[in-house]
């Protein structure tokens, strides 16, 4: 058979040749220097045979496609590893059974039925295992088995091997990939691909964690242990990577949830519900407040809507029973029709309130925005504190405009898209536009109606001086959209802000306004929320500042700290007249040392200690601390109230102090 | 057998006397005057046999208890009207079916299942017939029935009544009255009492309007159309009672919330369910920040919890499956132990807000506070606008405290419920302080407790100055209470404000604290809201104030209109600063006559229409109009400005200006 170099030079190979084959045929020095190939765009290893008529370009470790590869083998390692460390327990290494053990972004995991549960405790001694195993250098072996050879393999002894097996289509080859040999190595049902030995592979990997997984992420099945593990090519990424786990973790917003008291989720009340601590609760309230306020201004008007919707609702939406796995179970009676949905949008109610009365273009632009709380039923294995859940308030709004008028509301939610990110500090984004697939059908509303809708959100994020990509087919079937994707402090992407235009449902409502021309027309739906959702909203901006909240996010903004009970009155005057002025101030007067009540101040992560003592006190002054700028000495009451004022109502990042 | 008078003095009189028999015997005079008796305690006509011992009193046209008998009266005059009424329009009287008749407050209704539908211009004509039947002054005739002749009467003619005969006690004397002959006349069975005849009814009554309701108030049962009038002794007593109900009419809120654009209750949406329009959404969420900041200063903490919870809360909690008919029913899924309930209160969530973590007695009372939204699925037939819903968001708050605290936290709320009551004018109201029935043995929580409560609630009421009436055995099982009840403008009384002390949910749900003791202690509950509910509030409001709400809680609250399109820029130059300032605000710059621009803002009830002519556009100045004051001049935009803000930010009840 012919295969083709990337430069297209043909050459004749016979068949069943292997890109260790070509690599070889080249010369010694790339037959050393291989670690797969890339084939059709394909990532193959030097194992596998070639297909007839391949163009394939041999990879080496410079390569970035050899993560790929040693990433997978090190899921065998793990593999082989766990089964030596039962082993050694004295359990028969056959009752390690294995699920599936894949690449990841990373890294890699496996999926494992243990005799006894692994905790990560167990990790280092399986990671020593491990770096044994690419240590003696054991090569890769490539066989494939007929379907009833591999299934014999298997069974009674894997069920879950024995099931991906009978799941593979007729057509389809088996094959295995074996490291070492029967006394000290590991063979594993895979499609690859792998490094040619274990040796290859960097020793520049960790395993991270142990995690439940169901078997096939279905809950009705058994729940098996993933171990997860992380591997890069240089030290120097593993290092940087850990140092941001470790980060992450510190900002972690379940752990500073717990810690600074702001949330609760409590299987009782159920799964993925919140709970605002008042704490929290202020933070919330605070972004309402300056969302409502940025509405407002922007000639919002908001409204206020149930919870529930009756079914017919969401049918005529087109969200029952399309949707319905991802929502709770309708409300039903045991006798009669009637029939309501938990809301999980808040789309419908507001097109009621459209359709309430006859309408006409002279009220276009319609902006109604509610701070609506809505539930989706996600699956208990994806619940993750904050940022997923079963319950969340979103930012939402909906803006019924003529098809002309798309432009300007666009320009106008990215106007407060932009007034959101930097008043968050969130200065790393990056907007994505989806357009249509060209060549397919699945889209609702006319030609002409796209076709200027798409023109006019690209006009408008040139206007706005936007950096953004466009993603063809990247939209909706019922209308175009942009996205937002932001970096965080600690560089994760977030998908945050969304803007959509909406043919459909005005189409499904029957919607129409009275145009100039006397005629009706149908007009056009935006739906946005800037936050998206509160809470997973409130998760990252945990994460995002650590928890160290701007002055007007703090739940509690001031500490007034008395150096001994003899300034205990005047402590508790300045936290009063903190508090007259509208600051979120207290006096901590509990009978602890000094030292110790600031630091507690300090762990709250408040932005203001003020210590006064008796200078203080006989001076009407204040001694102010600024949280991560140190003692700025001090100063009258008033001047701090007026600064700290200040920097409150003008929602600053920065303090005013220091 | 003997019967009494009220001085003591006993009577021989035959078995079966009736109290026309008694007045007889003391005069013609008082035989001529008497319409009733009072018999130990109860309303008796003249026709029913007395009781044997009975105390009576002969009731006169001068006792209030005559209403009571001429109202039932006039309940058979109008079923008599009715028959005749349909009789002349060509049907068998016999087919006119009738249900109940009772006396209500100031009038009668009867239910009625008719072979066409009546309608509100059917009245005035079946009133002529009543006031005719009045002036022939048809006798009265009592007499008893054995149950099968009684039975007979009816069989297969009337369900209704046949119905209510079955379900009499078999020992129950089963009565009639007939007023007239077979000829012209009526009969019904009936418990009584009445009037001797029908000429002893004042002419001073009237028809008001038929309704829909329910055979026994059962949805699942026919509709009957229930016929209401109102009776009184005078005529100068209707026309107050009939101008009253003009006056509430006109300040129906459901007809305000059409016309102002407050509200919207879409059967789509459901039945009960409000959805808030933007204008009304203004006066909800200027209550919210009024409460709002009303409990921050007084210590309370805000805290959000979902809409559902675990169906296992309210079974902790006692709410279900007791009190399973008036909730939605639960969220089940198809398979699995998972369900879930509309939360139909807020405590049981804050109750797990406090049973989170271990607390001290430093941290009582311990107050949270939501704006939660709650379901209850009231039946279709008793919802009414705002003021019976499906939907409604509580200014709910819990406090958490030690016994000792009860009367400190009492003395607290009240102050907030006389505050709220102060801001919007309601003068008039009075306490009910519900404390234990001493026979009964069904109440929660220990015998001191209580007593400390009792003397706790009565002290407080007491150091607040409130007019309150003791009402011994209304407090609830689980603790004693204080309600308020509100005299709106037009004289009505509401329920407003319940404070409610309990010792059942803390011992249901386990709540401990540590004391001073370092012992656990079992905390007491105290649920309050001022508001009650937002909607129903809201509701009261609107009637209150007739839709003339204070500049505060004015959805629009300027509006300016320039006299010409020449001023149309200065007029939204000062719309503009006066929305800067933070006022609601518009420009009417419709082309319409400016007269027609100021009457829609005054339909609006617009408290301030600020006219801009050349001359103000020149001075820099408004012409200003307050609603209820009229032409108050010109003044510098400033000086309006400054007064209007200072009348929003104190929400004042009277004008600044004028």
């Amino acid at each position: 058979m012919t295969v083709y170099l990337p430069d297209g030079k043909a050459l004749e190979v016979p068949e069943g040749a292997t890109a260790k084959d070509i690599a070889e045929g080249i010369g010694p020095g790339l037959a050393k220097a291989a670690v797969g190939a890339l084939v059709n765009g394909e990532v193959y290893d030097l194992m596998k045979p070639l297909p007839p008529g391949a163009t394939l370009r041999i990879l080496t470790e410079k390569d970035p496609e050899y993560q790929l590869l040693f990433r997978h083998t090190l899921a065998h390692v793990l593999a082989q590893a766990v089964k030596e460390f039962f082993g050694e327990k004295g359990y028969d290494p056959e009752s390690v059974r294995l699920g599936v053990g894949p690449v990841i972004e990373k890294g890699f995991y496996y999926d494992i039925d243990a005799p006894e549960p692994l905790s990560d405790e167990d990790l280092p001694q399986i990671e020593e295992r491990m770096r044994e195993i690419l240590r003696r250098d054991l090569p890769l072996r490539r066989y494939v088995l007929p379907r009833e050879a591999a299934l014999a393999r298997y069974q009674g002894k894997d069920p879950y091997k024995t099931e991906l097996i009978l799941d593979l289509p007729e057509t389809e080859e088996i094959s295995f990939y074996q490291q070492g040999d029967d006394t000290y190595g590991f063979t594993d049902l895979c499609r690859g691909p792998h490094v040619p030995s274990t040796g290859r592979i960097p020793p520049h990997f960790k395993l991270t964690h142990v995690a439940g997984a169901y078997w096939r992420g279905d809950e009705r099945r058994p729940m098996l242990q993933r171990v997860y593990g992380v591997a890069f090519r240089t030290a120097e990424e593993l290092r940087e990577y850990l140092w941001q786990l470790e980060e992450a973790k510190r900002r972690d917003h379940r752990r500073l949830g717990r810690e600074l008291e702001l949330f609760l989720i409590d299987p009782v009340v159920g799964k993925g519900l919140v709970l605002w601590l008042p704490k929290g609760n202020v933070i919330r309230e605070e972004l309402i407040a300056f969302m409502r306020e940025e509405q407002v201004r922007r000639g919002y008007q908001l409204v206020t809507t149930p919870h529930i919707g009756g079914l017919e609702l969401y049918e005529t939406s087109g969200h029952y029973p399309y949707y319905a796995e991802s929502q709770f179970p309708p409300i039903r009676f045991t006798e009669g029709e009637e029939a309501y949905l938990l809301k999980p949008m808040n789309c419908p109610h507001h097109i009621r309130i459209y359709a309430y009365k006859k309408r006409s273009y002279r009220e276009l632009p319609l902006r109604l925005a509610e701070f609506g709380t809505v539930y989706r039923y996600e699956k208990a294995g994806e619940l993750l504190g904050l940022t997923r859940v079963r319950g969340f308030t979103q930012d939402d709004a909906h803006i019924f405009c003529t098809p002309e008028e798309v432009k300007g509301e666009f320009l106008g939610v990215l106007d407060l898209v932009l007034k959101v990110f930097a008043t968050l500090g969130l200065k790393d984004f990056r907007a994505r536009i989806g357009t249509r697939d060209p060549g397919s059908q699945k889209y609702v509303g006319d030609e002409a109606k796209w076709a200027l809708a798409e023109r006019q959100i690209e006009e408008a994020a040139l206007e706005a001086g936007l950096h953004y990509t466009l993603e063809e087919g990247d939209a909706a079937f019922y209308g175009p959209k942009l996205d937002f994707v932001v970096k965080d402090a600690l560089g994760r992407e977030w998908q945050l802000g969304t803007i959509q235009v909406d043919y459909n449902l005005p189409e499904r409502f029957g919607l129409t306004y009275v145009g100039k021309d006397g005629e009706e027309h149908r007009p056009v739906m935006l739906h946005r929320a800037p936050f998206g959702s509160l809470e997973r909203f409130i998760g990252i901006l945990i994460e995002h500042f650590a928890g160290d909240f701007p002055l007007w996010l703090s739940p509690v903004q001031a500490v007034v700290v008395p150096v001994s009970e003899k300034q205990e009155d005047y402590a508790l005057e300045v936290a009063g007249k903190l508090k007259e002025a509208g600051l979120r101030a207290e006096a901590d007067t509990r009978p602890e040392r000094m030292q110790a009540r600031i630091r507690d101040a300090e762990l709250q992560k408040v932005p203001y200690v003020l210590v006064v003592g008796e200078k203080e006190k006989a001076e009407g002054t204040v001694s102010v601390r600024r949280r991560h700028k140190g003692n700025l000495g001090a100063m009258p009451l008033a001047t701090f109230l007026e600064g700290a004022l200040k920097e409150y109502r003008e929602r600053r990042l920065e303090p005013v102090f220091g």
